[in-house]
């Protein structure tokens, strides 16, 4: 049996990520050893023959590279926002089309229960939901029977038109039928996209796909420990070439471990994890649902729970919770990332100088790269270090630096 | 052959605990799994028909239900002092009576060794001590022969008139003849007890009953580690329903293990140790000498010595030595309770307001209920943290709070 | 056959050691179970019937017990230098002489060689080198074809006459000869022994011996560590009496285990190390390629690398990297001596005032004796504590003590 096709999929991951500071580019971050745009691509490479990434320019040459590699079209996003992303790519763009937000992640069902929806209602578009018991900020659609019939933006806990909250997973039957009213719509704001899409499903034949899997979507920094869950939930059992696990050391759970790696004496890990190429997981550690980079060395009597290393991180007797290092760290001996408030309360963060809650329980620190903790120094939770920050020896670092 | 019996013992437990803060109640307070005041409803009901105890308003809704439960009477003691405490119970005694400290922890030979007494000699009164190398502070028997004929109250150590230190642990064969005395005596202080005993006893056949167990005594905070000591002997190995013990973890000597008590990887357990139901000791943990109370959890990397740790108390990375800690506590990473000091001396605390020694070498925290400790925080050696009280982050606490 | 003899050897070991603080006397520092001083002696005793020691008076009294064990004679040092040390010898010398400095490490193949070369040619004198690829200060020889005709002090990286660096390892065939020219030598400087020497061969047939195996020299107090790695290179696995390895413990490599040493639960050795007699390594400690004194208590969680540690040093829950603890230390729980810089650049200490690279890029904390380190302290890289210091709890100590 062959894979349905759509004649296109447009993979929108062009947008800025000023809220995503102090960390780098979410589309390059890696995880389960490949960046996160290598697997859109290969999740929605499968099921098109015309697949096209919007990127910007900061990460243009890295994206096209990866576009290149699994051949994909990469088309430089002109002017702000998701409008402006699908009309930078217009040209390219014919048959029906898929357009997905290239910094949230969804697995298998997705597409073949759209496919599957898409056959049995010969339908003009299909969104995507998904059911929610409480409310989140976003759009909501509004049905009319088994119809879509519009999108409510941001309605409010006490507004919700339906309890589904609208994915970035849009499909359109008639592509150039929908760019041709996205071109004329009236909006210079950031929601062109969505006036257009409002106006164009008004008249037509929209249904709505109940997606019912897990999801993540990276808009602030520490989604990438949603990000993280996510991709271990994919992790099978794995022992690479050329990796040395001590007997006394214990490996419990799905843990991917890659070539080289070497597990001292002690130590345990707990699943899903993933253990990247080269790394060193030292005597007395314990490791527990985290992924963890390349040519790492989580040194002697260090723990890792519930957190993403990335590569090049030195730890040695040091505790990391909940926590997102970037990479190329130091974390010295008796350093500690504290990820839980005395006050129980959800940790909050600094975004553009605005305190905003997590909604996190447990949050430890968020970190760019090049950072350095020193000996017997913490970091309060919520904490963010930007990139070449260093935490001075026995300081309790509560702000941001 | 029948256990012989007194006909009344009298369980003193009615004294004020305001040199035990910030810890709380003494008689409710739980060793191997059950509060003190069961343990001495026991020991004592075995040798009576005619329990009774003698309690204050704060505990007596407890004490009540305890007492109920070991088919003894419950007394509200009227007035201050261990003579209206018996006289609170006067009433309700008759025949022989045993008055003893409800607060005073005694092995089994104690009436065994005092009934074989009462029995050789048909006397009117038996008192109980201990032979004392070096002077306490305390009352110590006056004899003539093999009779005691007087109790020489806080001699000084170049006075005392005997060896023997005086227990409360009074038998007296006429219990109704000694309550006239004491309602006749002249003194509205403390002491009246004292007074009435010095002068029924100076008339009678009194004899000295010489302990020769261990016992611990509960009046200082730091008791409690005396109070662990003696429980603590009485531990025998056992294993409770639902235990699970890794088995790279290492249980040795007499360790007294709950029902759904979990001992994760490579920790190591050194007894005598009581480890209350559902307990988690996690990886990397070292116990020793120590009791730890129900749904606590020893978290990675810990380390337990000679302490008495309550329920529902979270430890993660810390050292907690010769130690209390009362319950609902948490200990984060890298918190380490000091009990050495850099001179060597004897610890000291501040009870009262007073500094006074507490002949400890070694004493680590004293702290009462739903104590935090930050990461990286430290306490000195002999402070004492009252209910609620947290030292923040990379804190160094050397007053107690 | 007999070995081979020299009629003399001189071991010069009466520098005063003030460039060696915060540590004591060079030639006691215990190595391998042994005082250097012993090492040096027996190491020299075998290749001659007069061996004599010059020392001064700090250490004459432990250093004549060791050289009359060792049938060595002591000199007491006149004056200071080189040259001086030699003339307070000069009545008991006669024949052939080799004189050494005692603070100088060498491997067998040392006299070997030079006593090889001594055959083979019927030489006036011997000076021993070894060949350097990079300009190190000291003194380099003048060679004419295979002769050497003078040694050149100091000359500057862009100067060097060879690239043999001249040791203090120097054999003259008719000690009286080279005497008499010292005795009329008309320097008063330090220099007095170089100025009679190189007149001395300049007129004789002296030949280059190059030395090939590891030498170590004990100038500065960090250069412990480079005696420590000399002498762990001549350790040889080897368990004594009385001593408890637990099976869940792992030694792995060259490591000497002295009589009477407990390792407990799940600790790891990491060979070359040697560990003193009645030394007690607690559960959980890593020691790797050190040496470690005896009745020593490297106590739980307590790792220990690339480091000296002396008798009677008691860690808990510490670090100690790339460091040198004379003895009778304490390190309380969470101290953590930090040996490597944020900046990455060698480690500085400060000697009689001046900053100084030690050449090291890792170096952690060099302590004299009776010197504690309260809880959670830390000690900055290249830190020196004298004798009797005290870290306070949770304090970072960046200056020397």
């Amino acid at each position: 049996m062959t894979t349905q096709k759509i004649d296109t999929i447009l993979i929108l991951s062009g947008g800025n990520s000023t809220r995503f500071k102090p960390l780098g580019h979410k589309n390059l971050f890696v995880f389960n050893g490949e960046p996160l745009i290598e697997y859109q691509l290969k999740f929605y490479g499968r099921y098109t023959d015309n697949l096209i990434v919007v990127g910007n320019e900061e990460t243009q040459h890295a994206i096209k590279l990866y576009a290149k590699t699994h051949n994909a079209r990469f088309v430089l996003q002109q002017g702000n926002g998701q409008g402006a992303a699908v009309a930078s790519a217009a040209s390219y763009i014919q048959g029906s089309v898929l357009i997905v937000n290239g910094n949230d992640l969804y697995h298998e069902p997705l597409l073949t229960d759209l496919l599957k929806k898409r056959e049995e209602h010969n339908v003009d578009g299909l969104l995507v939901s998904v059911a929610v018991r409480d409310y989140i900020p976003g759009g909501y659609l509004l049905l009319e029977d088994s119809r879509v019939t519009g999108v409510h933006e941001k309605p409010g806990a006490d507004n919700m038109p339906s309890q589904y909250f609208k994915l970035v997973v849009d499909y359109i039957a008639d592509a150039q039928k929908f760019i041709a009213v996205l071109m004329r719509a009236q909006s210079h704001n950031d929601d062109l996209y969505e006036v257009a899409l409002t106006e164009y499903l008004s008249t037509k034949n929209f249904k709505n796909v109940v997606y019912k899997s897990d999801w993540a979507t990276l808009k602030y920094p520490w989604h990438i420990l949603d990000a993280t869950s996510f991709f271990l939930k994919e992790v099978k059992q794995h022992i690479g070439s050329n990796v040395r696990i001590d007997p006394t050391a214990v490996v419990i759970g799905d843990v991917y471990i890659d070539d080289g790696v070497q597990v001292y004496e002690h130590s345990k890990i707990v699943g899903p994890c993933y253990i990247g190429k080269n790394t060193i997981v030292g005597n007395f550690v314990l490791i527990n649902q985290s992924m963890i980079g390349e040519k790492s060395v989580i040194g002697g009597y260090s723990e890792v729970t519930r957190s993403y290393i990335g590569d090049n991180v030195w730890t040695h007797r040091a505790y990391i919770g909940d926590s997102v290092v970037e990479g190329a760290a130091n974390f010295a001996a008796g350093s500690v990332t504290a990820n839980y408030r005395f006050d129980k309360r959800d940790v909050t963060c600094r975004i553009k100088g605005e305190k905003i809650s997590t909604q996190r329980n447990k949050l430890g620190l968020i970190a760019g790269r090049d950072i350095q903790l020193g000996v017997n120094s913490s970091t309060m939770p919520g904490v963010m270090l930007s990139s070449g920050s260093c935490v001075q020896p026995g300081d309790v670092c509560s702000k941001d630096m």
